[in-house]
């Protein structure tokens, strides 16, 4: 009888471009009738609305949601072991759900979850939400954006990425640039041997910092060591684990860069464990400038990432996308954003220490 | 005509009992139309809706906001300086959440804000939540409390207090017994100058935990010495600034009690930036067993309160007393539950130090 497919004779679900086609009006027709608006005639109406059931269509999430009066909610999604982290990330999502009348509900999640896209997807239903901001690492799961985005659920990434990836709305981190910094820092201070402490593999993140790290030493004509790059998480206990297997090696770094604060606290408590001074026989630096590194003794040198601002963009830009649908004449006008984080320079490093300072060995004479 | 006032006769809002009073029926069958229940005749059905519409009635808002279909949200409502405190709340109700499918919206707020009940009642219907989880300070304004009580907004509160106050769903946290407690371990330490540093006033809690810390004293006989309690707010700058005063003192103490971990922390730094060697020259105290305490140099003796626990315990009291109402077949059963932080022991507390390994007084050879 006609070539549109029903959703039980296969897996594709209808789309509107299927409604449109079985009623034979246009797209921004029954996109008219989807939303109530009055400049349809009643035939046509009827019609669409026919082709709507007879399809078993149903619109977008986004779309359903906006349109039933349901509040403006949007939500939140993380997996980050870091409290200071997550909490500015909030507040900064908070601050433009307040500027616009919208609210926020939490959802931490699991990324690891083969299940991450249904779970998901099940939230944005049963809360009725209007959009999601995804921050790392589900936000660098391409698989799992693609199937929050083909069951029309409206979301903006939070991305490690030192350019726009061009493929959705955005906010993306040059974490390779600001890592290049911290490590030139510790190269222009006399450090030769500097280790590296990994955040978690499953971070975009953690691989921009180590390709940081890896092309200032490569820059500066430093070959790189293997055994100073430790695998870990970004946490304060690996932090303390790998610093002590650095500094437990017979030629120990003489500083380590931790790929985030919450590390190079642990390498600070690490230090301390084995009786070194701070920063004059190791330097340590971090990454994020989360209050802890102001509050350690000594403060930490560190990558200021503008957490706050970064967060409040990304929900901008959510809620901008959502208001050009609803309020088409009050569009935010945002578009996609990079950040770089900026090095903040603090007591936790300084210059290294000369040879003979670190060992009585026969060949600290040269020095 | 009768005896009840209109809406715009006067300030007060009418309640289900004008409208019972005004429809001649019983409260239970306003009940029964507002849930539109099938067990009302028509004619009585009518007859109270008429009644409803004349007194321009409106039913309280959590069941209007169960009955209209919306999804089951809850609100968390805190203003907390401390990162890792509020994530533990946050983990918690959200696992209660979990357990029952419910959301959760987040709500930072100022809680000395004059309009804070407004702005509650008017996140509670913006976004159709089903009650509130208040936490301290907000949970502990009765002010605060009656009005959005008033408003027929339903609320559990996390508060701080020695037994339960009897005036509404609550878990109630014993932060009296807990510094009795800490400050028993020091003074057992042969501390005698004990310091203090509060939390914000605010917080019943900060009072509580000082009330402890004075029975103590007071058990053992010791005398407090003014000098030694200084005001302050639950973070890591009021500690450091705090334990800056107390250790410029002329007779400065041997052990200081900061009122959180934060505070804590700060005292730690402090300690370090005036080069004294923790514990053997001071003894530092926290409350909370936050990840902090267990992270820092030396680790903190502390109070571990289980913030997670307890605010499950909080959330599922609010989460348990909405499906009464809607599900009286599943009702959690939970009543009021109090919670007493337990002592916790680690490096950075240990025995007094002599007199003369304080200073080089004449007094000293007394030891």
């Amino acid at each position: 009888m006609d070539t549109v497919s029903r959703k039980t004779d296969g897996m594709r679900r209808p789309t509107i471009k299927d409604v449109a086609e079985r009623a034979k009006v246009s797209l921004k027709t029954v996109s008219r009738v989807i939303n109530n608006e009055p400049s349809v005639m009643q035939a046509t109406r009827s019609r669409v609305l026919a082709a709507i059931a007879e399809l078993d269509y149903e619109p977008d999430a986004t779309a359903r949601n906006l349109r039933s009066g349901t509040p403006f909610v949007i939500g939140l999604v993380y997996d980050n072991p870091n409290p200071y982290h997550i909490i500015a990330v909030q507040n900064g999502v908070l601050a433009a759900c307040r500027e616009t009348g919208f609210g926020l509900q939490i959802h931490p999640c699991d990324s690891t979850s083969p299940l991450l896209a249904e779970e998901l997807a099940e939230l944005v239903q049963r809360s009725r939400l209007a959009g999601l901001v995804l921050t790392a690492p589900m936000s660098e799961r391409p698989d799992l954006v693609a199937a929050l985005v083909a069951r029309g659920i409206r979301v903006v990434r939070i991305i490690a990425a030192t350019e726009d990836p061009g493929d959705g709305p955005c906010v993306y981190i040059d974490d390779r640039d600001a890592a290049y910094e911290i490590t030139e820092h510790l190269i222009q201070l006399g450090h030769q041997r500097i280790g590296f402490l990994w955040g978690g593999p499953q971070h975009r993140s953690s691989a921009e910092r180590y390709a940081g790290y890896e092309a200032a030493l490569n820059d500066y004509g430093i070959t790189l060591d293997k055994h100073l790059v430790i695998p870990g998480d970004y946490t304060f206990d690996d932090g303390f684990r790998g610093a002590r297997r650095l500094l437990a090696l017979r030629e120990p770094p003489t500083a380590i860069f931790g790929s985030n604060d919450e590390i190079a606290a642990g390498v600070l408590a690490a230090a301390k464990s084995v009786g070194l001074n701070v920063p004059y026989d190791l330097s340590i630096a971090g990454f994020e400038d989360s209050p802890f590194s102001r509050q350690s003794w000594p403060a930490l040198t560190t990558a200021k990432q503008a957490t706050e601002d970064i967060a409040r963009h990304a929900a901008r830009l959510l809620i901008g996308s959502l208001r050009q649908d609803a309020y088409a004449e009050h569009p935010l006008g945002l578009s996609n954003q990079g950040f770089v984080p900026q090095l903040v320079v603090r007591g936790s490093t300084g210059p290294a220490p000369l040879p003979r300072a670190r060992a009585a060995s026969p060949s600290s004479d040269e020095a």
